[in-house]
């Protein structure tokens, strides 16, 4: 069985990721903590901390946010977890026992805990699956709890969401006295399953097997409890979301063939399948989880990893449907893309899932927060005019980060995601260590040791230093856009024998060093011939690195600008950005008649372009931004 | 004072509108006087007819449809007087005669008409000026009575239009005991004014000036409406149509500058400001009117005449925000445009009105009706791909044109424009006699008398055949696109000499013969560098008309067309959509590879091009389109 490496046994080093997940433990967390209390001025309040006090019977008053505003608390949780498993902090964990002592004590008798419900009327719960997020929020805790769990050993959490998992096996399942029901936003299925891992308890397992089996069977259960509740059925299903496809629930999972719907919800759907299907050894979800995931990675992603091709319900279009500028893309929606390919990779490892990481790591997920870790893209545009943004009914891209969002899916998302990083990085099986990323980092894997050393993003020299050869081989990852490399142990140049995108040191013994190069070249990126907006243009790549052209480095009607042929000149900036390398090259400037329409050639005129990494856009005020440009 | 031609006195002999017109009077005119009688198979009922049968206690039932539906019928039965204008027939204006007598059936006794509030409470009617639209469908009263009565010379309908004009002369105005509001909708200035050129009724043209006066001034009569229906005022005006600037009523409109929300609104508001601006002999009405076209024309004008970037709210957005896909360039707003331009045209005579109106006619206008005249474009997009269409949610464009629509407004306003189209072909005044469009007619003003023969918009040889001279001098259009041309007359070629647009023939004999060649050649015409999609791209004109590629002659995926330099070849093909002139150039396919994105270089094939008017898409089947296309 392939998992990851306890977090507790990777320390990462890395130049470009260590201050991002310093900021995330040491700015994030604390920000999000306060937002959660509705302390932060300037920023909405968000009602969650109250929710729970309401519900826990230490404040009066109504449920205000979301009717999922509890998740924004676990999520928190969750990436605390994390932070915790790194290093122990008792300033934050007196901080988390608070929350988690909050929470035990709006618990019902029966182990419900949901405090849109409490708050509203326990006559209701259960009664709308579709589209209140219970068994969402649900997922949520089960996951920070077991994070919180594995990081402090403390079982007060584990304990709270184990009672609220035994309330849904007692209501749910296939009994006569049960709800034959499964979530309209898939979440559960992953946290059920962890839960069942950390704990060993099979019902949790058996009730995520029960929801993604259940799930598009007909009759819709969403229209059995629509009935319940009194409410006609839709003759026409007009609007998306009387649309059960929105919630992959129109026909079973393993028939399931294209992305469909909203998008988190979709890859959430997709890693529960993995997940689950892993863990019960049911093969069959994870190739119906692959088959879909392959349609999206290979028609409806943007090169950035970004998914979510349209605002309208957040959701995926069709294939080949890629507008840069009017995409959602959410940031979570590509935190999803990689929880779902990590879990297809543990469950067959291969080099691809990690590729896919990486794009949306280095890129989509990345472009979600701002240098200083402070601020956030709920969606992540490929394109923007900042008049356009803010002038256009019809188009709902931000062209600036906000602080907090009323729907605060984002910003937790990303700090788990940070604090949680190792988890991505390396695979381990009893014979078997693999690693997936090139993030500086010392890694203990039973007993192998090694130190991973390199400058990705920026440079492609990888050095292994195999600090304790144990037991283990080691599988590296080759990635997709190195198409030439080379790998050598102890300085002797090894053969290319890549197998499933990994290259396989045989047995290594104790102070090996292996090296690895990839070229980090410039790359002219081509789209598919099917995608209107890319056709006749490029976008940039170095590395796993998507380029943008920004207005404050190239002027404005970035449109008006094309890349001419010749060298393009990687430089590192140490000062900018963060430190970041940046490209410049030759191009050229159109520009036309003061007319509207005029039948006057266009003048060219030289220009030297500079692009920076896609991730940074957005960090240097407000302006326009583009990926793909016109070749001149 | 600047007039058009009466209907009677233009015979339209025209080889390309000609079989148009008759379209419009021999099946349209029959096709919407059944659908208006809810008797066209297929397609829903309008309710229209019926409406005024319930107000006429002639039949049961409530109001349905929209609020304005009377007014397809006042638009029909416009377009049918302009039709009995140039030729009576009996059935028809016993049909005509019939609907009358119902509508003076349904009018109150203090000469209120209008179905909606008849049938759903009197009580009610002008207690939402804003939103219900009263005054509009007065305003296709008055048009419709005018142009029936010039027509045929009965004087019942005219005599129902005064007789709610009264009633709305005395609802409305200054008074105590009078409403200080105006229609939020426009069209009413329009119907006043010419109620008063035809009846010489002074307190119209006063009420007119009236409603634009009032416009726009504080405190808001919108506000004060919704207070007096116990409403709340909106705090913030978060949609687009809580914001009074769609309606052009948050300044005075002697101060607007820029169009802006509903575009029909926003154009028969100019419309109505010129005519009644020059009829009252207001010139501020009349430049602040020429103000707000300019903007449109310089700055948010489709190359196609169409007008609307958006369809959130159907409405104008920012200037050169031009998507070719996202449009909604509304067939009737190309009409409002054209009906604006002619009436700035004849308050201050100027070639460059004929040239929108030119444009909008064989292009934004007419590409809203198919070849058979049945079926119906309510958008004209510049770009469609049918899968994006169909399936992306936030656009809202049709692939295929429609038999009628439930908000009807278009197909009447082209059938009315075309049995009008004289109008918008000559004025005249005591001296002049302007020629303004060339399509080939005799035309009768005062004792002046032409034969005009041309071949546009396909060639451009123009012989205009003096019958007889009589005392006006002739003024000849040189179109805008026409940089070079030639004009002669009795053989004799003249020096350019062209004044506002105009070559002035001096004092003609009878049987003198004018010759004026335009050279119809194709241009390759580019847009200001300020619209992002046009960038690097080239859209084909040929004299007035614009080009398009359809997937029917090129093949799919359009967007991967590029035209290379080289010669284009029009070739008029008579069978070829009622007979077009097309251009075929070089062009070059690029294809790529499979994969979503790679650094292959894309393969380039040459492949030639096909071009067919705009106007004419989608006349074939489904299929792309788009008038913007890249160089090679």
């Amino acid at each position: 069985m392939n998992r990851h490496v306890p977090i507790d046994q990777v320390e990462i080093r890395d130049a470009f990721f260590a201050p991002r997940i310093a900021n995330a433990r040491h700015t994030a967390i604390p920000y999000m903590w306060d937002t959660l209390h509705d302390a932060v001025p300037g920023v909405a309040p968000s009602h969650c901390i109250e929710n729970f006090r309401i519900a826990a019977g230490l404040a009066e008053g109504e449920f205000q946010g979301f009717w999922f505003q509890d998740s924004d608390l676990w999520k928190w949780l969750e990436g605390v977890g994390y932070a915790l498993s790194v290093q122990r902090d008792e300033a934050l964990e007196a901080q988390a026992d608070s929350a988690i002592d909050l929470a035990a004590m709006a618990q019902q008798e029966d182990g419900y805990l949901d405090t849109y419900y409490i708050i509203k009327g326990l006559d209701q719960r259960f009664t709308n699956l579709k589209d209140i997020h219970e068994l969402y929020v649900a997922g949520h805790m089960f996951e920070a709890a077991c994070a919180y769990y594995q990081a402090t050993g403390k079982r007060k959490v584990l304990d709270v969401a184990c009672r609220f998992a035994d309330c849904l096996c007692e209501n749910f399942g296939p009994g006569e006295n049960q709800l034959h029901g499964y979530p309209g936003h898939e979440e559960v299925e992953m946290g059920l399953t962890r839960l069942y891992a950390v704990t060993g308890e099979k019902k949790y397992l058996e009730l995520a097997l029960y929801f993604l089996n259940e799930r598009g069977q007909k009759p819709y259960y969403y229209d059995k409890e629509r009935l319940s509740r009194g409410e006609k059925l839709h003759e026409k299903r007009e609007n998306f979301w009387d649309d059960y496809g929105y919630y992959q629930a129109d026909v079973p999972v393993r028939e399931q063939t294209v992305a469909r719907g909203h998008a988190v919800r979709q890859l959430y759907l997709l890693a529960g399948m993995v997940e689950t299907g892993a863990a019960a050894g049911d093969d069959s979800l994870v190739e119906a989880a692959e088959r879909v995931y392959q349609n999206i990675v290979q028609k409806q992603m943007y090169i950035t990893g970004g998914v979510g091709s349209t605002h309208v319900g957040e959701a995926f279009s069709f294939d080949y449907d890629l507008p840069p500028d009017r995409c959602y893309t959410e940031t979570c929606a590509s935190i999803a893309l990689i929880m779902t390919a990590i879990r297809l990779h543990r469950a067959h490892p291969h080099g691809k899932y990690g590729d896919i990481v990486e794009k949306a790591l280095y890129n989509g997920i990345l472009s979600g927060v701002s240098l200083d870790g402070k601020k956030y893209f709920y969606m992540n545009p490929l394109e923007t005019w900042p008049e356009r943004c803010e002038r256009r009914n019809d188009i709902r891209i931000d062209d600036e980060r906000k602080g907090w969002f009323g729907c605060a899916c984002c910003p937790p998302n990303v700090l788990r995601t940070l604090t949680g990083l190792s988890m991505y990085l390396y695979t381990e099986n009893e014979e078997y260590l693999y690693v997936d990323q090139y993030v500086s980092s010392v890694v203990e894997a039973g007993d192998t040791k090694l130190l991973v050393e390199s400058k990705f993003p920026w440079q492609g020299e990888v050095k292994i230093r195999v600090e304790k050869a144990g037991s283990k081989k080691l599988a590296l990852r080759i990635p997709g856009w190195a198409k030439d490399y080379t790998f050598s142990i102890n300085g002797e140049e090894m053969d290319h024998d890549a197998w499933n995108g990994y290259e396989f040191a045989g047995q290594v013994q104790d102070g090996d060093v292996i090296e690895l190069v990839f070229p980090m070249e410039v790359k002219k990126m081509r789209s598919h011939a099917h995608i209107p907006e890319y056709a006749g243009k490029v976008a940039l790549m170095m590395g796993p690195v998507v380029y943008c052209l920004e207005e404050k480095d190239n002027g404005d009607e970035l449109w008006n600008l094309s890349l001419s042929d010749g060298p393009i000149a990687p430089e590192f900036r140490e000062e900018l950005l963060g430190g970041v390398t940046i490209l410049t090259a030759e191009g050229v400037r159109e520009s036309t008649s003061d007319a509207l329409y005029s039948e006057e050639e266009t003048k060219q005129e030289k220009q030297p372009l500079t692009f920076v990494p896609y991730y940074a856009w957005g960090n240097r005020g407000k302006g326009e931004m583009r990926v793909w440009i016109r070749k001149a």
